[in-house]
């Protein structure tokens, strides 16, 4: 076994970690939150099936890495809740640490490839990374749809906030943008988010 | 909302279910079972950081797609124990109809894509099916690395029935096979699998 292949399969190994951070979001039937594994298998089934929405031509390849990556610097750092304050004051420099050490497993052109599309996800710097953005912020809308939004409702979300969170999609997807706006209607007039 | 997007936004709220389907093997702190969402996506990030093995050139998306997809046909399928007599015999049966019922929520040429993709997948009918085929033997092998071998002792699994299941990643990606081959000696001296 040659050391590229081992450092590979060592990053693999660290990598089953995210299949324990555990999300606010319940999965479908309720029947318990979701993990950050997971959501990036149904982030990376969503960019694949709704890859013609995007504003911009993307390489699908490109972005179905990023999602497949984007939730791994939640091993060191954690997952933290997009409506919520806890935690957000110092999430970009725990999770660019958590980029640093994670990636720095791979050999060294593959740590750089990665963590190049981590930072054009964070950033919003390429068309990839931002219709991976996108889906990200999609997938939730359609398990608070599919659960009927006991999440926003547990923490009092208001329609504002969200509109403030997924507003992107309107430009970089804007086809999509129908949708979040009947869903986010919907929502309210359900009592799911506070009309606000 | 146009009735493509809505097809296209029912296949993903039914592809949730995925996460509800729980396999043998353990995560790799061993504290639950693996489920075959997360299980897609450790498959997917494999088949990223590995494609440089592929014994033929592969088109990357089309693998990414084929192992996202692969096992969707759990959903009304179940999972089958790959070294268990239960369920194997009208297996395939089972999953073809599964197959036929849920990628037909998509969209008429969404639909054939995928079909198609999945059905490489099982014949190996393809590099990309085949090089998909590879990280699906492979990843389990991890997990058993990382656990201990629980699973396979629990089920008194010998070398050889892994080696037949595994064997070909010595055709598809021979610069892997030193470490399935050093994997299985390893797990034959620690008892995890029975020598035979």
């Amino acid at each position: 076994v040659t050391d590229r292949l081992a450092l590979q399969l060592a990053f693999l190994k660290e990598a089953d970690k995210l299949k324990s951070i555990v999300r606010k979001n319940l999965i479908g039937d309720r029947s318990r939150r979701e993990n950050s594994a997971e959501h990036s298998w149904h982030l990376a089934l969503t960019a694949a099936v709704l890859a013609e929405y995007a504003a911009r031509p993307v390489d699908l390849t490109q972005v179905l890495r990023t999602v497949l990556i984007h939730d791994l610097v939640e091993i060191d750092a954690g997952d933290t809740f997009s409506y919520g304050t806890a935690g957000q004051a110092d999430k970009a420099a725990r999770e660019a640490l958590a980029a640093e050490r994670l990636f720095s497993l791979l050999p060294a052109d593959q740590a750089l490839e990665l963590q190049s599309l981590w930072r054009a996800f964070e950033d919003g710097s390429t068309a990839e990374g931002r219709f991976a953005r996108v889906v990200d912020w999609l997938q939730p809308l359609l398990l608070h749809e599919l659960t009927g939004g006991p999440v926003w409702k547990e923490h009092q979300v208001r329609k504002s906030q969200v509109l403030a969170r997924v507003g992107g999609i309107a430009q970089d997807a804007p086809r999509l943008w129908p949708w979040v706006v009947e869903l986010l209607d919907r929502a309210t007039r359900e009592g799911w988010l506070v009309d606000a």
